[in-house]
Protein backbone atom coordinates (compact mmCIF):
# COMPACT_ATOMS: atom_id res chain seq x y z
CA UNK A 1 0.00 0.00 0.00
CA UNK A 2 2.71 2.51 0.64
CA UNK A 3 4.69 3.54 -2.31
CA UNK A 4 8.13 3.49 -2.59
CA UNK A 5 8.54 6.66 -4.18
CA UNK A 6 7.79 9.99 -2.39
CA UNK A 7 4.10 10.97 -2.31
CA UNK A 8 3.57 14.14 -4.79
CA UNK A 9 1.21 16.49 -2.18
CA UNK A 10 -2.43 17.54 -3.16
CA UNK A 11 -4.97 19.75 -2.05
CA UNK A 12 -5.40 20.64 1.65
CA UNK A 13 -8.13 18.75 3.08
CA UNK A 14 -8.38 19.75 6.66
CA UNK A 15 -7.20 21.92 8.80
CA UNK A 16 -7.48 22.12 12.83
CA UNK A 17 -5.94 24.07 15.49
CA UNK A 18 -2.54 22.48 15.30
CA UNK A 19 -2.01 21.04 11.86
CA UNK A 20 -2.89 21.17 8.19
CA UNK A 21 -3.80 17.85 6.90
CA UNK A 22 -2.88 17.40 2.69
CA UNK A 23 -4.35 14.61 0.37
CA UNK A 24 -1.33 13.24 -1.82
CA UNK A 25 -1.18 11.47 -5.00
CA UNK A 26 -2.53 8.40 -3.00
CA UNK A 27 -6.07 7.54 -2.04
CA UNK A 28 -4.89 6.17 0.93
CA UNK A 29 -2.50 8.39 2.08
CA UNK A 30 -1.93 11.95 3.35
CA UNK A 31 0.59 14.21 4.42
CA UNK A 32 0.25 16.25 8.11
CA UNK A 33 1.99 19.05 8.38
CA UNK A 34 2.63 20.84 12.00
CA UNK A 35 1.79 24.13 13.12
CA UNK A 36 3.04 26.54 15.31
CA UNK A 37 -0.49 27.90 16.81
CA UNK A 38 -1.70 27.11 19.64
CA UNK A 39 -5.13 27.23 20.60
CA UNK A 40 -6.48 26.59 24.68
CA UNK A 41 -9.97 26.55 26.41
CA UNK A 42 -12.26 25.47 23.23
CA UNK A 43 -10.27 28.03 21.41
CA UNK A 44 -10.81 31.20 23.34
CA UNK A 45 -6.97 31.44 23.90
CA UNK A 46 -4.66 31.49 20.98
CA UNK A 47 -1.38 32.04 20.35
CA UNK A 48 2.06 30.77 18.76
CA UNK A 49 4.43 28.43 20.46
CA UNK A 50 7.64 29.33 18.50
CA UNK A 51 9.26 26.07 17.22
CA UNK A 52 5.99 24.04 18.40
CA UNK A 53 5.28 22.44 14.94
CA UNK A 54 8.83 20.79 14.94
CA UNK A 55 8.92 19.59 18.49
CA UNK A 56 5.63 18.09 17.88
CA UNK A 57 6.25 16.45 14.85
CA UNK A 58 9.35 14.56 15.73
CA UNK A 59 8.32 13.91 19.34
CA UNK A 60 4.76 12.33 17.97
CA UNK A 61 7.12 10.55 15.25
CA UNK A 62 9.33 9.18 17.78
CA UNK A 63 6.64 8.03 20.22
CA UNK A 64 4.34 6.33 17.38
CA UNK A 65 7.18 4.47 16.35
CA UNK A 66 7.41 2.95 19.86
CA UNK A 67 4.03 2.28 20.09
CA UNK A 68 4.00 0.55 16.89
CA UNK A 69 7.27 -1.64 17.86
CA UNK A 70 4.85 -2.56 21.00
CA UNK A 71 2.46 -4.08 18.97
CA UNK A 72 -0.11 -0.74 18.57
CA UNK A 73 -1.29 0.23 15.34
CA UNK A 74 -0.88 3.54 14.19
CA UNK A 75 -1.18 5.87 11.12
CA UNK A 76 2.54 6.63 11.11
CA UNK A 77 3.89 5.89 7.18
CA UNK A 78 7.07 8.26 7.83
CA UNK A 79 8.33 11.42 8.61
CA UNK A 80 9.04 13.80 5.88
CA UNK A 81 10.90 16.67 7.46
CA UNK A 82 10.89 19.29 9.91
CA UNK A 83 7.25 19.58 10.43
CA UNK A 84 5.89 17.16 7.76
CA UNK A 85 4.94 13.34 7.77
CA UNK A 86 3.18 10.57 5.96
CA UNK A 87 0.46 8.99 7.75
CA UNK A 88 -2.50 6.57 6.45
CA UNK A 89 -5.79 8.31 5.54
CA UNK A 90 -8.26 7.38 8.04
CA UNK A 91 -11.57 8.07 9.04
CA UNK A 92 -11.16 10.00 12.30
CA UNK A 93 -13.46 8.29 14.97
CA UNK A 94 -15.24 11.00 16.75
CA UNK A 95 -13.79 11.07 19.69
CA UNK A 96 -11.23 11.91 22.24
CA UNK A 97 -9.82 9.35 24.37
CA UNK A 98 -8.29 10.25 27.34
CA UNK A 99 -6.56 8.54 29.96
CA UNK A 100 -5.77 10.04 33.37
CA UNK A 101 -3.11 8.77 36.11
CA UNK A 102 -3.13 11.63 38.31
CA UNK A 103 -5.60 14.14 39.05
CA UNK A 104 -5.27 17.50 36.68
CA UNK A 105 -7.02 20.16 34.57
CA UNK A 106 -10.82 19.31 34.59
CA UNK A 107 -10.99 16.17 36.28
CA UNK A 108 -9.42 17.59 39.25
CA UNK A 109 -11.81 20.58 38.89
CA UNK A 110 -15.02 18.18 38.13
CA UNK A 111 -14.36 16.02 40.86
CA UNK A 112 -13.36 18.44 43.90
CA UNK A 113 -9.83 16.12 43.62
CA UNK A 114 -6.20 18.27 44.47
CA UNK A 115 -4.44 18.23 41.33
CA UNK A 116 -1.39 16.08 41.72
CA UNK A 117 -3.45 13.38 43.60
CA UNK A 118 -2.82 9.96 42.49
CA UNK A 119 -5.83 7.99 40.80
CA UNK A 120 -6.32 4.15 42.30
CA UNK A 121 -6.35 3.15 38.59
CA UNK A 122 -6.20 4.62 35.09
CA UNK A 123 -9.33 6.46 34.02
CA UNK A 124 -10.67 6.80 30.80
CA UNK A 125 -12.86 9.82 29.44
CA UNK A 126 -14.22 10.05 26.41
CA UNK A 127 -15.38 13.57 24.66
CA UNK A 128 -17.57 13.96 21.44
CA UNK A 129 -15.21 15.89 19.05
CA UNK A 130 -17.69 18.74 18.22
CA UNK A 131 -16.36 22.11 18.80
CA UNK A 132 -20.00 23.86 18.43
CA UNK A 133 -21.15 21.68 21.57
CA UNK A 134 -17.80 22.25 23.58
CA UNK A 135 -16.36 18.84 22.94
CA UNK A 136 -19.33 17.17 25.77
CA UNK A 137 -17.42 14.13 27.74
CA UNK A 138 -19.91 11.46 27.08
CA UNK A 139 -19.80 7.60 27.80
CA UNK A 140 -20.05 4.42 26.37
CA UNK A 141 -23.81 3.85 26.36
CA UNK A 142 -24.18 7.34 24.50
CA UNK A 143 -21.29 6.59 22.05
CA UNK A 144 -23.34 3.40 21.26
CA UNK A 145 -26.41 5.01 21.25
CA UNK A 146 -25.18 7.72 18.77
CA UNK A 147 -23.29 4.99 16.63
CA UNK A 148 -20.15 6.92 16.69
CA UNK A 149 -18.42 3.59 17.16
CA UNK A 150 -19.42 -0.08 17.33
CA UNK A 151 -18.99 -2.25 21.05
CA UNK A 152 -16.31 -4.18 18.94
CA UNK A 153 -14.19 -0.43 18.69
CA UNK A 154 -14.64 1.01 21.33
CA UNK A 155 -13.92 -2.48 23.74
CA UNK A 156 -10.67 -2.06 21.14
CA UNK A 157 -9.89 1.47 21.72
CA UNK A 158 -10.12 1.24 25.44
CA UNK A 159 -8.15 -1.67 25.83
CA UNK A 160 -5.37 -0.06 23.55
CA UNK A 161 -5.51 2.87 25.20
CA UNK A 162 -4.70 1.25 28.40
CA UNK A 163 -1.86 -0.84 26.61
CA UNK A 164 -0.60 2.86 25.22
CA UNK A 165 -0.57 3.92 28.89
CA UNK A 166 1.48 1.21 30.37
CA UNK A 167 4.00 1.66 27.55
CA UNK A 168 4.12 5.19 27.53
CA UNK A 169 4.40 5.56 31.19
CA UNK A 170 7.37 3.41 31.50
CA UNK A 171 9.44 4.79 28.79
CA UNK A 172 8.70 8.53 29.87
CA UNK A 173 9.89 7.29 33.44
CA UNK A 174 13.14 6.52 31.90
CA UNK A 175 13.40 10.07 30.74
CA UNK A 176 12.40 11.64 34.19
CA UNK A 177 8.81 12.39 33.06
CA UNK A 178 5.84 11.48 35.15
CA UNK A 179 2.88 10.93 32.19
CA UNK A 180 0.00 12.79 34.33
CA UNK A 181 -2.86 12.20 31.67
CA UNK A 182 -3.14 12.46 27.81
CA UNK A 183 -5.34 12.32 25.26
CA UNK A 184 -5.69 10.35 22.00
CA UNK A 185 -7.36 9.57 18.78
CA UNK A 186 -8.02 6.59 17.31
CA UNK A 187 -9.16 6.21 12.60
CA UNK A 188 -10.43 3.69 10.59
CA UNK A 189 -8.82 2.57 7.84
CA UNK A 190 -10.42 1.50 4.71
CA UNK A 191 -10.64 -2.00 5.69
CA UNK A 192 -12.51 -0.96 8.91
CA UNK A 193 -9.73 -1.63 10.97
CA UNK A 194 -8.57 0.87 13.93
CA UNK A 195 -5.31 2.56 14.07
CA UNK A 196 -3.97 4.84 16.39
CA UNK A 197 -4.13 8.69 14.71
CA UNK A 198 -3.27 12.15 15.49
CA UNK A 199 -0.75 13.36 17.36
CA UNK A 200 1.26 12.53 21.14
CA UNK A 201 2.96 15.09 21.85
CA UNK A 202 2.95 18.01 25.07
CA UNK A 203 0.08 19.54 23.18
CA UNK A 204 -1.96 16.35 23.94
CA UNK A 205 -0.28 15.32 27.28
CA UNK A 206 0.43 16.35 30.88
CA UNK A 207 4.19 15.63 31.11
CA UNK A 208 5.40 16.13 34.87
CA UNK A 209 9.22 16.21 35.52
CA UNK A 210 9.08 13.12 38.15
CA UNK A 211 11.53 14.75 40.60
CA UNK A 212 10.25 18.79 41.06
CA UNK A 213 7.14 18.12 39.61
CA UNK A 214 7.60 21.42 37.00
CA UNK A 215 4.85 21.47 33.95
CA UNK A 216 6.40 20.61 30.65
CA UNK A 217 3.70 20.89 28.36
CA UNK A 218 0.61 22.94 27.32
CA UNK A 219 -0.66 23.70 30.75
CA UNK A 220 2.47 26.54 30.62
CA UNK A 221 0.56 28.17 27.81
CA UNK A 222 -3.38 27.94 29.23
CA UNK A 223 -1.95 28.86 32.24
CA UNK A 224 0.15 31.26 31.41
CA UNK A 225 3.41 29.77 33.63
CA UNK A 226 6.17 31.39 30.45
CA UNK A 227 8.76 29.52 29.55
CA UNK A 228 6.39 27.11 26.71
CA UNK A 229 9.12 27.17 24.12
CA UNK A 230 11.86 25.84 26.66
CA UNK A 231 9.28 23.29 28.03
CA UNK A 232 8.48 22.29 24.76
CA UNK A 233 12.62 21.95 24.06
CA UNK A 234 13.11 20.18 27.30
CA UNK A 235 10.45 17.03 26.28
CA UNK A 236 12.41 17.36 22.68
CA UNK A 237 16.07 16.98 24.26
CA UNK A 238 14.64 14.39 27.18
CA UNK A 239 13.20 12.31 24.12
CA UNK A 240 14.94 12.64 21.35
CA UNK A 241 18.82 14.26 22.69
CA UNK A 242 20.83 11.49 21.12
CA UNK A 243 18.97 11.11 17.87
CA UNK A 244 19.33 14.56 15.98
CA UNK B 1 -36.31 -8.17 60.17
CA UNK B 2 -39.49 -6.20 60.09
CA UNK B 3 -41.52 -5.69 63.26
CA UNK B 4 -44.55 -6.39 63.13
CA UNK B 5 -45.76 -3.86 65.62
CA UNK B 6 -45.48 0.28 64.27
CA UNK B 7 -42.22 1.79 64.63
CA UNK B 8 -41.34 4.30 66.98
CA UNK B 9 -40.52 7.75 64.75
CA UNK B 10 -37.04 8.83 66.12
CA UNK B 11 -34.79 11.64 65.25
CA UNK B 12 -34.46 12.81 61.57
CA UNK B 13 -31.09 11.77 60.22
CA UNK B 14 -31.09 14.03 56.97
CA UNK B 15 -33.71 16.20 55.33
CA UNK B 16 -33.21 16.85 51.37
CA UNK B 17 -34.52 18.42 48.61
CA UNK B 18 -38.03 17.07 48.90
CA UNK B 19 -37.76 14.87 51.40
CA UNK B 20 -37.00 14.26 55.20
CA UNK B 21 -35.87 10.80 56.62
CA UNK B 22 -36.36 10.06 60.11
CA UNK B 23 -34.75 6.85 62.79
CA UNK B 24 -36.97 4.70 63.93
CA UNK B 25 -36.46 2.31 67.14
CA UNK B 26 -35.75 0.12 64.49
CA UNK B 27 -31.60 0.26 63.53
CA UNK B 28 -32.60 -1.42 60.26
CA UNK B 29 -35.90 0.92 59.65
CA UNK B 30 -36.52 4.73 58.65
CA UNK B 31 -39.52 6.97 57.60
CA UNK B 32 -39.47 8.77 54.86
CA UNK B 33 -41.88 11.93 54.70
CA UNK B 34 -42.29 13.40 51.65
CA UNK B 35 -42.59 16.87 51.61
CA UNK B 36 -44.18 19.70 48.73
CA UNK B 37 -40.88 22.15 48.47
CA UNK B 38 -39.64 21.87 45.13
CA UNK B 39 -36.14 22.68 44.16
CA UNK B 40 -34.98 22.79 39.99
CA UNK B 41 -31.65 23.99 38.22
CA UNK B 42 -29.18 22.88 41.31
CA UNK B 43 -31.32 24.51 44.02
CA UNK B 44 -31.36 27.70 42.20
CA UNK B 45 -35.02 27.40 41.43
CA UNK B 46 -37.28 26.72 44.57
CA UNK B 47 -40.91 26.74 45.16
CA UNK B 48 -43.96 24.20 46.30
CA UNK B 49 -46.00 21.90 44.65
CA UNK B 50 -49.01 21.90 46.69
CA UNK B 51 -50.01 17.86 47.12
CA UNK B 52 -46.77 16.92 46.07
CA UNK B 53 -45.81 14.70 48.75
CA UNK B 54 -48.57 12.68 48.97
CA UNK B 55 -48.76 12.08 45.16
CA UNK B 56 -45.09 11.12 45.03
CA UNK B 57 -45.45 9.08 48.57
CA UNK B 58 -48.27 7.40 46.68
CA UNK B 59 -47.07 6.86 43.36
CA UNK B 60 -43.46 5.94 44.16
CA UNK B 61 -45.13 3.39 46.55
CA UNK B 62 -47.02 1.90 43.74
CA UNK B 63 -43.84 1.41 41.46
CA UNK B 64 -41.72 0.18 43.62
CA UNK B 65 -44.14 -2.60 44.47
CA UNK B 66 -44.82 -3.34 41.17
CA UNK B 67 -41.04 -3.13 40.40
CA UNK B 68 -40.69 -5.48 43.49
CA UNK B 69 -43.32 -7.96 42.50
CA UNK B 70 -40.48 -8.33 38.85
CA UNK B 71 -37.83 -9.05 40.94
CA UNK B 72 -36.19 -5.99 41.42
CA UNK B 73 -35.24 -5.41 45.52
CA UNK B 74 -36.07 -2.18 46.81
CA UNK B 75 -36.08 -0.81 50.22
CA UNK B 76 -39.63 -0.14 50.89
CA UNK B 77 -41.41 -2.04 53.75
CA UNK B 78 -44.92 -0.22 53.96
CA UNK B 79 -46.95 2.85 53.41
CA UNK B 80 -47.41 4.29 56.43
CA UNK B 81 -49.88 7.36 55.87
CA UNK B 82 -50.17 9.77 53.33
CA UNK B 83 -46.69 11.01 53.28
CA UNK B 84 -45.30 8.66 55.10
CA UNK B 85 -43.39 5.71 54.52
CA UNK B 86 -41.23 3.03 56.43
CA UNK B 87 -38.32 1.18 54.22
CA UNK B 88 -35.53 -0.34 55.46
CA UNK B 89 -32.35 1.66 55.95
CA UNK B 90 -29.29 1.70 53.44
CA UNK B 91 -26.09 3.70 52.89
CA UNK B 92 -26.86 5.56 49.32
CA UNK B 93 -24.59 4.32 46.77
CA UNK B 94 -23.47 8.37 46.06
CA UNK B 95 -24.87 8.39 42.12
CA UNK B 96 -27.81 9.11 40.37
CA UNK B 97 -28.32 6.61 37.51
CA UNK B 98 -29.97 7.90 34.93
CA UNK B 99 -31.74 6.14 32.02
CA UNK B 100 -33.07 7.80 29.23
CA UNK B 101 -35.04 6.47 26.16
CA UNK B 102 -35.88 9.42 24.49
CA UNK B 103 -33.68 12.47 24.40
CA UNK B 104 -34.41 15.51 26.79
CA UNK B 105 -33.21 17.99 29.34
CA UNK B 106 -29.44 18.08 29.70
CA UNK B 107 -28.92 15.06 26.95
CA UNK B 108 -30.22 17.23 24.27
CA UNK B 109 -28.60 20.04 25.30
CA UNK B 110 -25.22 18.75 25.31
CA UNK B 111 -25.46 16.43 22.41
CA UNK B 112 -27.49 18.59 20.47
CA UNK B 113 -30.43 16.00 19.86
CA UNK B 114 -33.87 17.99 19.55
CA UNK B 115 -35.64 17.02 22.17
CA UNK B 116 -38.45 14.30 21.57
CA UNK B 117 -35.82 12.24 19.59
CA UNK B 118 -35.32 8.57 20.18
CA UNK B 119 -32.56 7.29 21.30
CA UNK B 120 -31.31 3.93 19.71
CA UNK B 121 -30.71 1.81 22.51
CA UNK B 122 -31.32 3.42 26.09
CA UNK B 123 -28.69 5.31 27.63
CA UNK B 124 -27.33 5.10 31.53
CA UNK B 125 -25.56 7.88 32.76
CA UNK B 126 -24.02 8.42 36.14
CA UNK B 127 -23.77 11.37 38.50
CA UNK B 128 -21.67 11.78 41.67
CA UNK B 129 -23.97 12.87 43.94
CA UNK B 130 -22.37 16.62 45.76
CA UNK B 131 -24.91 19.35 45.54
CA UNK B 132 -20.80 21.42 45.91
CA UNK B 133 -19.84 20.11 42.80
CA UNK B 134 -23.12 20.40 41.24
CA UNK B 135 -23.55 16.39 40.78
CA UNK B 136 -21.04 16.45 37.93
CA UNK B 137 -21.40 13.59 35.39
CA UNK B 138 -18.78 10.94 35.32
CA UNK B 139 -18.46 7.20 34.02
CA UNK B 140 -17.70 3.60 35.16
CA UNK B 141 -13.75 4.48 35.09
CA UNK B 142 -14.33 7.53 37.83
CA UNK B 143 -16.85 5.33 39.83
CA UNK B 144 -13.83 2.48 39.95
CA UNK B 145 -11.27 5.00 40.53
CA UNK B 146 -12.85 6.68 43.05
CA UNK B 147 -13.90 3.42 44.84
CA UNK B 148 -17.98 4.67 44.75
CA UNK B 149 -19.34 1.47 43.60
CA UNK B 150 -17.08 -2.11 43.00
CA UNK B 151 -16.89 -3.50 39.90
CA UNK B 152 -19.30 -5.93 41.25
CA UNK B 153 -22.26 -3.72 41.83
CA UNK B 154 -21.59 -1.05 39.17
CA UNK B 155 -22.34 -4.52 37.06
CA UNK B 156 -25.58 -4.92 39.40
CA UNK B 157 -26.78 -1.81 39.21
CA UNK B 158 -27.04 -1.17 35.47
CA UNK B 159 -28.40 -4.44 34.77
CA UNK B 160 -31.95 -3.50 37.33
CA UNK B 161 -31.78 0.00 36.10
CA UNK B 162 -31.84 -1.76 32.62
CA UNK B 163 -34.34 -4.07 33.83
CA UNK B 164 -36.23 -1.26 35.90
CA UNK B 165 -36.76 0.86 32.84
CA UNK B 166 -38.01 -2.23 30.50
CA UNK B 167 -40.72 -2.47 33.67
CA UNK B 168 -41.72 0.66 33.98
CA UNK B 169 -41.98 1.30 30.03
CA UNK B 170 -44.26 -1.32 29.43
CA UNK B 171 -46.03 -0.90 32.66
CA UNK B 172 -46.45 3.10 31.60
CA UNK B 173 -47.63 2.38 28.46
CA UNK B 174 -50.46 0.90 29.71
CA UNK B 175 -51.33 4.00 31.14
CA UNK B 176 -50.88 6.71 28.36
CA UNK B 177 -47.49 7.54 29.48
CA UNK B 178 -44.14 7.57 27.94
CA UNK B 179 -41.35 6.99 29.62
CA UNK B 180 -38.81 9.21 28.77
CA UNK B 181 -35.60 9.46 30.92
CA UNK B 182 -35.95 8.66 34.77
CA UNK B 183 -33.62 9.02 38.10
CA UNK B 184 -32.63 6.01 40.27
CA UNK B 185 -30.69 5.65 43.60
CA UNK B 186 -29.67 2.61 45.28
CA UNK B 187 -28.63 1.97 48.51
CA UNK B 188 -26.78 -0.90 50.24
CA UNK B 189 -28.07 -2.98 53.08
CA UNK B 190 -26.00 -3.97 56.21
CA UNK B 191 -25.38 -7.40 54.28
CA UNK B 192 -23.46 -5.19 51.65
CA UNK B 193 -26.99 -6.58 49.54
CA UNK B 194 -27.83 -3.32 46.60
CA UNK B 195 -31.66 -2.33 46.90
CA UNK B 196 -33.43 0.46 44.73
CA UNK B 197 -33.88 3.43 47.24
CA UNK B 198 -34.82 6.84 46.68
CA UNK B 199 -37.99 7.23 44.98
CA UNK B 200 -39.50 7.21 41.35
CA UNK B 201 -42.42 10.09 40.90
CA UNK B 202 -42.73 12.88 38.63
CA UNK B 203 -39.66 14.65 40.14
CA UNK B 204 -37.63 11.77 39.03
CA UNK B 205 -39.27 10.77 36.20
CA UNK B 206 -39.93 12.79 32.16
CA UNK B 207 -43.35 11.23 31.65
CA UNK B 208 -45.08 12.74 28.41
CA UNK B 209 -48.71 11.50 27.38
CA UNK B 210 -48.77 8.96 24.97
CA UNK B 211 -50.88 10.30 22.28
CA UNK B 212 -50.22 14.27 22.74
CA UNK B 213 -46.71 14.26 23.85
CA UNK B 214 -48.06 16.93 26.77
CA UNK B 215 -45.14 16.72 29.64
CA UNK B 216 -46.47 15.13 32.79
CA UNK B 217 -43.79 16.33 35.85
CA UNK B 218 -41.59 18.11 37.48
CA UNK B 219 -40.41 19.80 34.12
CA UNK B 220 -43.69 22.06 34.33
CA UNK B 221 -42.00 24.05 37.37
CA UNK B 222 -38.73 23.55 35.80
CA UNK B 223 -39.69 25.65 32.55
CA UNK B 224 -42.50 27.45 34.43
CA UNK B 225 -45.13 26.35 31.81
CA UNK B 226 -48.15 26.14 34.51
CA UNK B 227 -50.32 23.10 35.62
CA UNK B 228 -47.79 21.75 37.62
CA UNK B 229 -50.27 20.53 40.77
CA UNK B 230 -52.53 19.41 37.59
CA UNK B 231 -49.62 17.48 35.92
CA UNK B 232 -48.97 15.22 38.90
CA UNK B 233 -53.07 14.90 40.12
CA UNK B 234 -53.25 13.14 35.99
CA UNK B 235 -50.24 10.88 37.13
CA UNK B 236 -51.69 9.75 40.37
CA UNK B 237 -54.89 9.52 38.58
CA UNK B 238 -53.89 7.29 35.23
CA UNK B 239 -51.81 5.32 38.57
CA UNK B 240 -53.69 5.05 41.12
CA UNK B 241 -57.52 5.65 39.74
CA UNK B 242 -58.74 2.61 40.71
CA UNK B 243 -56.62 1.89 44.38
CA UNK B 244 -58.01 4.68 46.37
Amino acid sequence: MVTASAPVRGQMIYEGKAKKVYATDNAELCIVSYKDDATALNGLKKGQIAGKGAINNRVSNHLMRLLDRRGIPTHLVEELDERDTLVRRVAIVPLEVIVRNIAAGSLAKRLGIGEGVPMKRPVIEYCYKDDALGDPMVNDSHILAMGWATEAELELISTMALKINDILKEYLSGAGLTLVDFKLEFGRLPDGSIVLADEISPDTCRFWDANTGEKLDKDRFRRDLGGVEDAYGEIRARLLGGME
